[in-house]
Order: structure tokens, then sequence, then C-alpha cells
């Protein structure tokens, strides 16, 4: 057992996504875990609060690739393309290991509790973008509204992104799936103009 | 005790809320909520599963107002123009009372557990207002951003509803938000124009 063997997180973080495909989240310990990466218990727990964090210890570097693009945003930039600068630079580190990524989509998909999990960090991103766009004086509700139009944009490529075996970069999606929601949400005033029929909800 | 009185569901859905906004959801107890309310807890039992469902029981209803709306928008309407459909429908029965979702936004706010689940039912919300958009044809990705943008505008309304003592109409709310969200999404546009600005992440 060799206790501070450098790249032990790394082969920490392989061993556990391989026993979560293999048996299922749930069903894994974290004992087995350091098992199969060849360290101990007390090693993992140097890496890692619980076995969920090897999951989710992405989270805080996802935020601060997102936050920190909002300080590189030209003064002048509207809120959305404010947003879409933060997408670009979460795309960055998110979109490095697909293969990760994948495996790591089909285990938080099959368990309710990262279900769950994910629906939690996806809000507390949408508010800490919605603060950052406040700090740059954006007002209310249009901060929000740009922030949470942007996590649906960072989600549904995400999601088209892992689904995808051979992908384009996922930059390129977040691109597109924003001028995607551009084009759906504007797509609204085409019905707006028939004002007159009771079933158009106006 | 009477035990099939007419209203005791009413009157039991008040004394919860009384008791949770007077000492907490956690501290309050199903027998509490029986006793304030003049009936058993079997009563208690009869109508509502546990005390969670006191607060979400009505999410059901908002679903089927939902997808029921869509069966009625026109068939040539855009995505958008069925989801502010939907949004219409949705706050017929949510804008009813004012004073009892101020409160029980209040009591979700103060619960972690409660905040997770209002994430989730917003989640399946924005699951079956996609799957209905998808029924009436609309490929994705544009069934999943324009229902999940309805769903941004439904909560960004409803928060500012209740955040406000004497609202306008949550139906009127609705769609004022849906055109705050097309513009501020339609805003990205002016920065789109300066495709060569790096800055700008494009």
């Amino acid at each position: 057992m060799v206790r501070w063997e450098p790249g032990s997180a790394d082969r920490l973080r392989e061993a556990a996504m391989e026993l979560f495909v293999e048996r299922g989240y749930e069903q894994t310990t974290v004992a087995e875990i350091a098992q199969r990466a060849g360290v101990t218990a007390r090693t993992f727990f140097r890496h890692y609060a619980d076995k969920r964090e090897v999951l989710f210890g992405g989270s805080e570097t996802l935020e601060r690739a997102l936050l920190g693009a909002l300080e590189t945003a030209p003064a002048a930039a509207s809120p959305m393309a404010v947003v879409a600068v933060a997408l670009d630079a979460a795309a960055g580190p998110l979109g490095r290991d697909h293969a990760w990524s994948r495996r790591r989509q089909s285990v938080v998909e099959a368990n309710a509790e990262l279900r769950e999990r994910e629906l939690i960090k996806m809000a507390r991103l949408g508010g800490a973008l919605a603060g950052g766009l406040r700090r740059r004086g954006v007002p209310d509700p249009a901060a929000t509204l740009a922030a949470e139009a942007g996590i649906v944009v960072f989600r549904v490529a995400f999601e088209r992104w892992v689904a995808d075996p051979e992908p384009a970069g996922l930059g390129s999606l977040m691109r597109e799936t924003l001028a995607a929601l551009q084009a759906v949400t504007a797509s609204e005033h085409r019905s707006a103009d028939r004002a007159d029929r009771p079933t158009a909800g106006r």
C-alpha cells in the first residue's frame, strides 16, 4: 500500500467509476474503491469526503470557471452575451474527458439520489450565475432570466454531448444550443401578433 | 371527533400551514395537525399520505392544467406560443390563493428537503411539458428548450408573485416575465454581431 503515491486521486477516481458502472453506485463501498485503486480507505478520505464527491467534486471548478468568465466579459456585453462567455469558459474544463462524462451521466441517471443532487448542483450554478450578473449591474428579473436560460442551454447541450458517442466539441454544442434557444423563444412573437385569438393565451 | 365531516381536508390544510409557519415544518407532527383541525390522525391519512403532501399535493393538478392546455393550443402555434398557453392555464388554479402561496413559499424556503422537493417537482413539470410538445410534433432540442424556458418563466414569475404583498394577477406576471425572457435572450444578437471580438465567446 502506497499512501502518498502521486496519482492516487486519479486512480481512485477511475476505480470508483469502474465500480459504479459495474455494480451500481449504491452497491459500491469506499473500501472496494480503495482496494481496486491499490490504496487504503484512509487515502481515499484524504482525497474525497465520500463516494459521492468522486462524481460531484468537479462542481466547484465548474462554478469558478463560470464566475471567473463573468469578470472577463466586456463591460458593454448584453446579459446573454455574458452568459455565452461563461458557457464557453465552462465548456473548457467540462468538455475535456468525454468518456468520463458519459460514464458519469449513466451512473447519475440510474440513481434517484444522484439525479436530485445534480438538480441541486444546477440550481446552485444558476443562482451563482445570476448573482454574478447582478454584480455586473444587470437588474432583476433580467439577471435571473439570463442566468436560468444559460443553465437550460448548459444542461441541454451537455446532455446532447454525452448522448453522442462521437460529438462535436462541447463549446460549439453550447453555442449551437444557445442559438436554438434564441430561435425557439423568439418564435413566440409570430403568434403574439395574433393577439385576437383567445386560444393563443394572450 | 367527526370523521367524514365535509371540509376536513380544507381544515387539515389550513391547520398544517398554521403549524408549519408557527413551529417550522420539521417540528410539526401529523398528530398535531389533526388535533388542531379537530379530527383524528386517521382522518388526516384519508386525505394526505404525509405532511409533505399538504404542500405538494397540488403538483398533479398543476401538471394536468399544463398538459391539458397543450391540447387546446392551435395546431399552428409555435412551441413558445403553446408554452404561453400552458403557463396561462397553470396561472388559473395556482394564482387563486395568494395568501396560501406566500405562506407555502416561506415554509419551503426555510427547509432544505422541501427546497429539493420543489426542484424535483419543477424538473418533472419541465419533462412533462417537453413530452407534450414532442407529442405535438415539436422536435428536440426545440421541445426541451421551449419547455425548460417555460419552466424558468413559471418559476421566476411565481417567485415575483409570492414576494409581492399585493401583486398583479399571476397570469399577467407570467406573460410579462415571458416577454422579459424573450427580450433578454434576443439581446445576445447585439453582441453576436461583433463576432470578431474574441472575448465575446464566439
